[in-house]
């Protein structure tokens, strides 16, 4: 066994211990607290196996390389820290940031896996395959999901409006038409009980 | 589309939100606060991803059910809550109090995926798979490289030596030998720095 590069696996496992730090602009569903990026991609590999069968392209979506994409999408703000969706300074500086962050990170591991990862995050981010489209269409889906759940605190918190929401959320259809739909009434739902303003 | 169908699968999207709320008896990595069984999930499907190549019968793995297996096998705890490993009164009860929660909790899926999701955990549970040992040793790996990385602050907490801990490792090996080899050595080199009592 070669156990340099074992050695080299396992520190990669425990420097990513740190997505558990990297807190978002979303709350768990009790309201107690922020979620964590680790948590959040946990939540959309589980969604992936629940909702899989409304991706666009039914029946030749990789459920694995969608798995592995939703698994590692997040990795690089352990470096470049996770900027909030509607901030629009943060997102300027966003892609560089994440870019050497990848380098760093995947630079860990073994050199066929630090390409096989590069590669499902470049697929993640590029955002052309179906199997993409359908892990970023969970990606918005599941902040949605949770900010309903707690009555729309964080958007009122930062002054999110329905307009916002809907284009944020709007490349869900890309990915799965039925999720879009069902967001989109989910959205026009929460403008109606005040929980989102228009 | 069956609404109903995606309605039941929303509701336990948003349901299972709540395993990021169990805390475990690890640390994260910084040593600032115990991980929940949400992030502790996320961190094994990784290091399926990155450690695969060890389990046993290699090449005849098949990923993607570890990867599933792990993304599921906490589930239960959302209303069983963790059991401590070393906490032998609390473990008495464990089989019933799971069962009963995979009961409710898969059975708000519909009966398709409700059955997938219950033989996954029944899979992970038996270890007998090859697939299942294999998931298995990552659930044993990580608390270890996590105490490690931490200085064995929870061992000590909770009074653990390296008996216990060479014993709850030791089914390691069944899923990976190599692993099973380094775990081994990361306890003795633990109890050498004085982080683990004998």
């Amino acid at each position: 066994m070669d156990l340099d590069r074992l050695q080299r696996q396992i520190e990669f496992v425990v420097e990513i211990d740190k997505l558990k730090t990297i807190v978002r602009q979303t709350l768990i569903t009790d309201g107690s607290r922020q979620e964590d990026s680790a948590e959040h991609s946990w939540h959309l590999a589980v969604m992936a196996m629940v909702l899989s069968e409304y991706a666009n392209h039914e029946g030749q979506v990789d459920l694995v390389r969608v798995l592995k994409m939703v698994l590692v999408h997040d990795l690089v703000e352990i470096d470049a820290g996770d900027t909030f969706c509607y901030d629009e300074i943060g997102n300027q500086g966003k892609l560089a940031r994440e870019q050497k962050a990848a380098e760093r990170l995947f630079g860990l591991l073994p050199d066929d896996l630090a390409a096989e990862f590069r590669r499902l995050w470049d697929e993640f981010e590029l955002r052309e395959t179906p199997e993409a489209k359908f892990a970023g269409a969970l990606d918005r889906l599941q902040p949605l999901l949770n900010n309903c759940a707690t009555s729309g605190r964080m958007w009122q918190h930062h002054e999110v409006t329905s307009d916002m929401v809907m284009r944020r959320n709007q490349p869900i259809e890309e990915g799965s038409p039925e999720l879009w739909d069902y967001a989109a009434g989910m959205i026009r739902d929460a403008v109606s009980k005040g929980w989102l303003k228009e």
